[in-house]
């Protein structure tokens, strides 16, 4: 991890010193090497940044004194609607896309997801959250995405969509053989990205009758983990990168 | 696997009747469900895709009818460089890189690659073979990409750059807090990718030096197997998806 991320109950004094255990204290002494008056790089979840300096360390703690003086990088205004991969694919997906700033991750449904994904113990919500961790970890972040569980693909699209497009461009990613010409703009307010697969036809004129515009990456199918950052940086998704200008 | 690669030791009757054995056997029965009679997508390496009939399984082998009808998918133009990531992230790497169609990969010496990584296992001729098996069988591909091993940063960025380039355009990734405005074009010469934490500042000064435009996703430190997806999309080096255009 690229920082510590801290907890509300981690606080011995308020926003001045924490106590960790466990994960964070073997991860600080065996993959930092750090010892006593080291600094670590440490941000408070859901606030700010900075610095911790090691004060106390037995068998079982480790003591941090912190000063929080800078604000976690910039957000990506774009939600991504993924179709559910499988487990593994998804724990990856989670940390690469909270990496990359997303907030906003819908897991929906699809034709070619197999069922019992859904029953899988990575979507309880500890699990997920966990993910987002070590994506905010990676990417010295503080505010973790929100992750919606979306099993039935009518009701999102009929009933949810328009809400998170909001007027906005979105989307919607599907492998083909033309490429796509991609206008220039802004942060996109969306993309939807199917299965390895593709989307169903049904689920395709579906998401277009919302108003989403095609695009694709041409006609490879690529991993979900390998598609999702490909297909944000192509939309121009990640804040801090400005878009592509022309020539 | 999206198509089952062929070798030349695999033909009973070159051209049209394969006989296979282990991996893809089992593969083929176990994950594709696969009986008597089914077709398959398959590829032979280095040549054309098609389908395959299967018209004999037993407990060891399995045969099938072999009609190559078709190319396989655009290549990339790009050489991908990149600074040698630890072994398990180089496995997904080489995978993602050869699913999105490059064909030339340099692993490249930096400051910040650990030398232990040089000794790993994954770096055999085969076991990297293996490894760009699975990304073009994952993209219905069959031309293998080479992979270069350049562990001397300075004998490689003096005397081979400047023949990789070829004039071309090349560009050069580094994390940093202003965002980059690419110029629109078609698929760049080259990219290089350093490691997690960045180059250090003589290897950029040295990369500069050749001539590579220096870009950036921003400040987040992203994993070497999402940045490296991400930028490929960025730079237009994904083959069929045509370049940004402006609005």
């Amino acid at each position: 991890m690229n920082m510590i991320l801290l907890f509300e109950g981690d606080w011995v004094e308020s926003g001045r010193r924490v106590r960790l255990g466990r994960r964070r204290r073997k991860h600080i002494l065996q993959i930092h090497r750090a010892s006593l008056g080291d600094e670590l790089r440490v941000g408070e979840l859901g606030g700010r940044t900075g610095q911790g300096r090691i004060t106390f360390i037995d068998d079982e703690i480790l003591e941090m004194d912190v000063v929080l003086d800078a604000e976690p990088p910039p957000a990506s205004q774009t939600t991504l609607v993924v179709a559910l991969p499988r487990p593994p694919v998804l724990r990856r997906l989670l940390i690469a896309v909270t990496s990359m700033g997303i907030k906003k991750i819908v897991l929906l449904n699809a034709r070619s997801v197999e069922k019992s994904f859904w029953q899988s113990r990575a979507l309880i919500e500890e699990a997920l959250f966990d993910q987002c961790v070590l994506g905010l970890e990676q990417a010295r972040d503080t505010r973790p995405p929100e992750v919606w569980l979306r099993p039935r693909f009518k009701h999102f699209v009929e009933d949810e969509l328009a809400d998170l497009l909001a007027d906005g461009t979105g989307f919607l990613a599907h492998p083909e053989e033309r490429g796509d010409r991609l206008a220039e703009g802004s942060q996109p307010a969306l993309l939807a990205v199917g299965p390895e697969a593709g989307w169903s036809d049904y689920e395709l004129a579906a998401l277009e009758a919302t108003g989403l515009e095609r695009i694709s990456l041409g006609i490879r199918a690529l991993r979900v983990e390998t598609a999702v950052p490909a297909l944000l940086a192509r939309v121009g998704a990640i804040p801090s990168a400005a878009p592509r200008m022309s020539a």
